[in-house]
């Protein structure tokens, strides 16, 4: 694939992806009428939906990250060049960012916000580092063992994510920053999201290193 | 396959398509008793699944379009014959037509209806634009690099697009003219349907283009 | 595959299947306090649940019919012998019925029961005909171009049923019985069963007259 | 693969597991409001997500069993050696007990807690009974006619159990344990406890019996 496809494919996945988080979270915020079980179902099964497709027909291409905390990963684990990481990385922040702005548009909203929800203190930390630990587990553990599984492992993984972490698992440092910007359902106050964003890498270090030591190939 | 079989798997796709949207909105509606985002969340779930077994069952003898757009789109690709095409488009419009009235017909409710929903406005119409890209995105995607898949993408792509859009993501002029005739749950002022449909159109065509530089096949 | 396990396989598959309806149906209500639209969205997860795996483990043994009209409509299509078909039907209904009584068990309800939820007149019945002629249908095409997928074909049609049809798809002469004999949400009044029924053979046979010109073939 | 990645597979697959169905659990409880219909839906779909994934990542390595009947009918099928066998089962109860306190950790609840959920009596095993049974039974056909789908089989199995049955399928005697120190949604009082292990055990001896007749392999 060439730079230009691959650079494209992150930035419009990323984009694409944040859309979805945070449109769904208005519109299942507006009908549930104050059912935050029901809205956060609805916001649940967009997420994932919108996943699975993403990564089947844009991973072929970039390797459908749209995270930076994947991308470090893939780094480390030297799958993706540092001079491919590098651009990754503001493209996955621009498309993130990007995709917040298109919500908010299609729904009517100023498109520029600032986000007053509160998600502070260690539980919460906790939580995003175990939701991209398991997040970046999966993917390994799919890369390794059933490739073409890897779009519903991943879009499996972030709806168990939603309801198991406290957080509802973002995991995700570049629409950590998107949200940040969405006064709406799926925002994060932004004094809170460097800790979200901090906790995030942890996590996906921790699971580079699990991952290392049981998905690594046996010695022929 | 022959001539037959391909229009009748167009017109009978399209019939059972939007019977299930339109009869599973008012089923829906009914026992949501108010709750617009459980009703929206059974209409969704109603809806990808027949998409997923319709394109199975039915997308090897006609390619399972079900909707103008599409069509276009692989006109365009010249992967569907002008002389098709212009078949395939008035046996849509006249399946999801006939799909509206057998979805009254089983709930016992007048055959021919003018719905009242008012969708209109700039939001709506850029949320249609969208839901169309995407829609045509994803199949094209799809079909480059996986097209076994296309069945899960295309259901996937349609459940997410019901929330992460504010109009809930018609994507398809000829289902939009039969939710025009049915006052129900999933319906549409008529005079909003010429909005949403050029929308679409436009929507599609951007996707055309966008897929012709991402998912073109490499040279050798 | 011997015929007594071809015999225990549809059987069994039957009674798990209606257990699944039934009892799904119970808590469903139970939990749901009078929200309609829940209790029959955890009915919906759990039967299609349910179609997924009982076809995945028993199709093989058996064809994993669970259902007359199924077996009719397979016999018609030489498919499977008359005389196999002959001894399916008394299982399908023994194993339904079975069915019932141990979700019964298992929520500490009377074992026999008499239905009393009425389910009348010429929408109900056109929407158990619709009802079983798309279950046939996506089952015998299916079957012609993607037998892998014959299970979540299945599962998805009867999850689609659920909302689309006035009369929430039985679909299924045999479990139309055992329903019956059940006074809880999935109940039919036994008055009601024979229409039912009537429509769900109707439904079954015109599926097999239009899959004989969709599905058939082509010449070589 | 080696018996350090093995033993790690089980504790690990196990603490996910049960930090899913309990986090999840907790949440869903929260944000229902007492609409515990809404509340199990959402539980169900994170217990279903998280196995899909667990079983397609971790099967490979251990057999992803995260279960002392299955592990106990594996034994018995001597397709885990018995040493395996007993190196696994406190492994599994020592990661499901784990999980416990790490979704106590990233709700900020008190770790150690006891549970006093009431859960007894003749149809609460017999459901314990049937419901490991419908497990046990899914895994060894899925496993004898198609094993790429086992993750599938077994994600939808328990998402239909959490609704087919009136214990809500606990199915597991580990993650029994640990529900038993979780004073939450999916707790289980410690006394009832030791009859839902016993009913587990005995369902899952019946499958095995089952299984032997219905999917042992036809003598060539």
């Amino acid at each position: 694939m060439n730079a230009a496809r691959q650079a494209f494919a992150e930035l419009f996945g990323a984009l694409i992806l944040t859309a979805v988080v945070i449109g769904s979270g208005i519109l299942a915020a507006r009908l549930a009428d104050g059912h935050e079980a029901v809205a956060l179902l609805a916001n649940t099964v967009a997420t994932a939906a919108i996943l699975y497709v993403l990564i089947s027909v844009l991973g072929p291409i970039s390797g459908a990250h749209f995270n930076p905390a994947v991308t470090l990963v893939s780094a480390l684990r030297r799958e993706t060049p540092i001079a491919v990481a590098l651009i990754y990385l503001p493209l996955q922040v621009a498309g993130c960012v990007s995709g917040a702005l298109l919500a908010h548009a299609m729904f009517d909203l100023p498109l520029l916000q600032t986000a007053t929800t509160v998600r502070e203190g260690p539980a919460q930390m906790l939580s995003e580092g175990v939701a991209t630990f398991a997040l970046v587990f999966a993917i390994l553990g799919g890369m390794r063992f059933n490739p073409n599984a890897v779009p519903a492992i991943v879009a499996l993984t972030i709806a168990a994510g939603y309801w198991w972490t406290a957080s509802t698992s973002f995991a995700n440092p570049a629409i950590t920053i998107a949200r940040a910007m969405s006064d709406t359902f799926a925002g994060i106050r932004p004094i809170d999201a460097p800790g979200f964003i901090a906790a995030q890498f942890a996590g996906a270090l921790v699971a580079w290193a699990v991952a290392a030591f049981l998905f690594a190939k046996e010695k022929s």
